[in-house]
């Protein structure tokens, strides 16, 4: 399997993280959004909305969609499990990886786009919506911070696919300037620290 | 099972459809967005994040975010399949379920609470963002017509989760004046009256 991937990006190094904690070798090809590659027309052959990742299978169909990806992922190798055992903790997980997606990644990711001189010229920014945006992330940290005085992970007790997207995002918060505070956030910073040190963190 | 919910907002509603195609039956308490209800202390003690669906189980535990009580609901009730029958798809499903999220919810939503009257005082606005959702928006509507050109439903031959997501997507539309062209958009538009006319719709 073949994934189109950015390095730099954070939806891609979901996908790779996924992958790399199941053991599933991937190929992959660098399409740079920084070079404007996601914009040509070979790529949007893959991806008409040209967003990253892509996966495409050696019977050449394409898949789309970070989630889309992890979920085939886990079909395909049910183990380690990262999405859940049974209809509750399915439940659970898909809960927090969505808090995950909406309460950081999403503002993360605003608050680049509208804010961050890599944007300008690229895309219409709103600097005022990314302002707000960095308000509502690090209004969410700490938030995190008190959710995971109760539990070593985003979903209970062992990592799944939400403590992937929460990591990315965080990660990905730095080039803002969106970083955990470790004397006031010590329950996220102990989780990050744990999370960062597994060995699929570097995929 | 109990749901919180606010009969004017697009993810409860994406709720009580998938739960009328699934044929479970649902008490509601209005939880009102207009009145402020969501703020209040008694309603944070279910959601710390004051988002509305919420799903109460009989056992007193608590559910957040509307996919994962569609997903649960799917475990409960396997038939009608709205998720995807294998592995291909499943991830089909879910791929477009996503793709009705983040290009049509996401900007119809983001164009709601950045430009209408009904948020002001309430929530940080910028309407420059606002507008540059809309126009997403509205550009995605054509890229939908366009892929419905070939195939009766979103995700394929039959009806899923995904149009439940992009009919109250569209619908929710309407109070920022983003809306389906007829005349320029009739596979948009053959699509919308089929997923609108299924009893569901106005659950």
């Amino acid at each position: 399997m073949l994934l189109y991937h950015d390095p730099a990006a954070p939806n891609p190094r979901r996908v790779r993280i996924f992958a790399a904690e199941k053991g599933i070798p991937l190929e992959t090809i660098e399409v740079s959004i920084a070079a404007g590659a996601n914009l040509k027309p070979e790529f949007r052959v893959k991806n008409p909305l040209r967003l990253l990742p892509v996966l495409e299978l050696d019977d050449g169909r394409v898949l789309r969609e970070t989630m889309a990806i992890c979920r085939y992922f886990e079909e395909l190798n049910p183990e380690p499990n990262l999405f859940g055992t049974d209809a509750w903790e399915r439940a659970q997980v898909e809960m927090w990886n969505r808090h995950a997606e909406f309460e950081l990644l999403f503002p993360i990711a605003q608050t680049f786009r509208n804010t961050h001189a890599f944007w300008q010229g690229r895309i219409k920014q709103a600097p005022e919506f990314g302002a707000i945006m960095k308000e509502v992330a690090i209004d969410r940290f700490g938030w995190l911070d008190y959710e995971l005085s109760s539990r070593p992970y985003l979903a209970g007790d062992r990592f799944t696919v939400a403590d992937i997207t929460a990591l990315c995002a965080i990660d990905f918060g730095k080039i803002s300037d969106i970083r955990i505070q470790a004397d006031t956030q010590p329950n996220l910073k102990r989780w990050y620290d744990a999370v960062r040190a597994r060995p699929s963190a570097k995929a």
